[in-house]
């Protein structure tokens, strides 16, 4: 097997490849397990993972040169995880629109250009929903992104759909939830609180939270979001049979109920930590996202959420947070 | 007022161009009524329309040189109605992505470079929707596009909404029904045969009709979706709050009811000469198209069906359909 994960360099690229280097296998397009001979990490930076499977190529996704070089005939999975984030998106369109819809189209055309498509897993969004819907959304809830991210994710969901029932690629879209406890840094992403009111505060940093506590969050754990990625691109094409897009399961917790679970599990001095800075432009745009999904599609296709926050924070403090004295 | 119609040698193009020659004026961006002074026609081919306000040019619409000289600053509205037409886009998939993607892209972000940006008028299609949905389809479907054509034009709307959300352009989305009755030749939509089976027969031309008479027909007339291109332009920005997008209203009828009107109108001999000559690749796109909508919106903003096939027909023979001795 020979798989390429795009945005490989940042976290969830990061983590799937770790998780498929030590599963060492992957289900092929023929529903054959085989061995993973080789993992190419595509980034605008080179990503810091060791392991003789792995290559790494930094470069313009959207510059087609370069995707023919890194998706040769030969490459059997593509994970196109790379995006410009929510807030990015936003402030820059043109970037946005060049990454989120080029990069995609000019990969999702080189792997139609190829004798065996590879199968394709796309990286979508909750953000492709916004506005007035119903609450709980429903599986078939129509799109009505009011963000630039999640307009350009539903464009590139469409795409993916075309593409594969022309036959022109196997591909797979899977909404993501917002993405729960990340490590590293805050980033641009309009939701990056949502990991930093845990993140920091259990390091024993203070953490600015920038919408109120009332604010509903539709939560995945990196874990299961990465067993996600995975699990779709070893589903077969017959367990897609109407659509190529999915709701990821997830859980609904508001703010405050994220704090009281950093509480129980990491004691109430992190919890004093998050101080609420309030900030219009990232609340106006976390705002327009819902909140409260039910997900029997995915749900009887095998994809799974977490149990509860509780068991996300334990797991965060666990795989390397550095909790204070 | 300056004017660019694109698709403008086409059958609703130069309809349109008539209608707006005819009626001198449109309202502007601030709501006042002006004289139009300049109307502009681009399309591959040159039209045919003889009047001292029109300029006609030619040209690859993808073009960002040739669209720069077609939209200049001081353009007030464009009427965006060129388009690879479902058939042709099924077969041709990398010409419908450029123009009904790439050319639409193109468009929008030349009208966002200019300080006083036009208002734009995008022609989509019922074709959005496919599949699985609820009869009659609601407002507020969802995007269920099951063909090429459909899912580039969920695209061009989503671009649409999106430029406009963002204040870059000021953009209104039409749905259209079935157009029917076109003069002319059959063209490569697969819904060319709503026309056929009435402008052939009533011509005394016998029309091969490539579906079952049961097949079922959402339809608006050519005056009537004229009528409409210039009422998206003239309504205020107030009038789209919520999105920009409209399912224009219509009336459903099946192949055979289609047949019966045309009787009563142009006489028995009419539907003798319809001769059913199934057609699987065009049965495939079509059957994907919902037949039924509920319209609640468009009506309350103002657009309006037809009254009745009958009147369609007769519509169409009065505006120069030749009828056999």
């Amino acid at each position: 097997m020979r798989i390429v994960i795009t945005g490989g360099a940042g976290f969830l690229g990061s983590r799937l490849a770790r998780a498929l280097l030590a599963r060492g296998s992957l289900t092929d397009a023929r529903g054959e397990r085989r061995p993973i001979q080789r993992l190419v990490l595509l980034d605008v930076v080179a990503p810091a993972l060791s392991d003789p499977r792995v290559s790494t190529v930094t470069g313009d996704l959207a510059d087609p040169a370069l995707i023919e070089r890194v998706v040769t005939p030969d490459t059997d999975a593509v994970f196109h995880l790379a995006a410009v984030v929510s807030g990015q998106a936003e402030a820059e369109f043109d970037v946005g629109m060049r990454v989120n819809v080029d990069a995609t189209r000019t990969l999702l055309e080189r792997c139609r250009s190829l004798a065996r498509p590879p199968k394709f897993v796309f990286t979508s969004s909750l953000a492709v929903f916004g506005g007035s819907l119903p609450d709980p959304v429903p599986d078939d809830a129509r799109l009505t992104p009011q963000t630039s991210y999640g307009a350009q994710k539903a464009i590139g969901e469409f795409l993916v759909y075309d593409m594969t029932r022309k036959g022109y690629i196997d591909g797979r879209s899977l909404r993501l939830p917002t993405i729960t406890v990340r490590p590293g840094k805050p980033n641009k992403a309009a939701s990056s609180f949502a990991s930093g009111i845990i993140r920091e505060p259990v390091a024993g940093v203070v953490s600015e939270c920038p919408v109120p506590e009332t604010t509903g969050v539709w939560i995945l754990s990196p874990r299961r979001v990465v067993e996600a990625f995975i699990h779709a691109q070893e589903l077969p094409s017959s367990a897609w049979p109407t659509t190529r897009v999915v709701n990821l399961p997830g859980i609904t917790l508001s703010v405050r109920e994220m704090n009281d679970a950093m509480g129980r599990v990491a004691g109430p001095e992190s919890v004093a930590r998050v101080k609420f800075v309030p900030d219009a432009r990232i609340n106006g745009i976390v705002k327009t996202w819902p909140v409260r999904f039910r997900t029997p599609r995915a749900d009887a296709m095998g994809f799974r959420a977490d149990p509860d926050f509780d068991s996300i924070v334990r797991d965060h403090i666990e795989n390397g947070a550095v909790i204070p004295a």
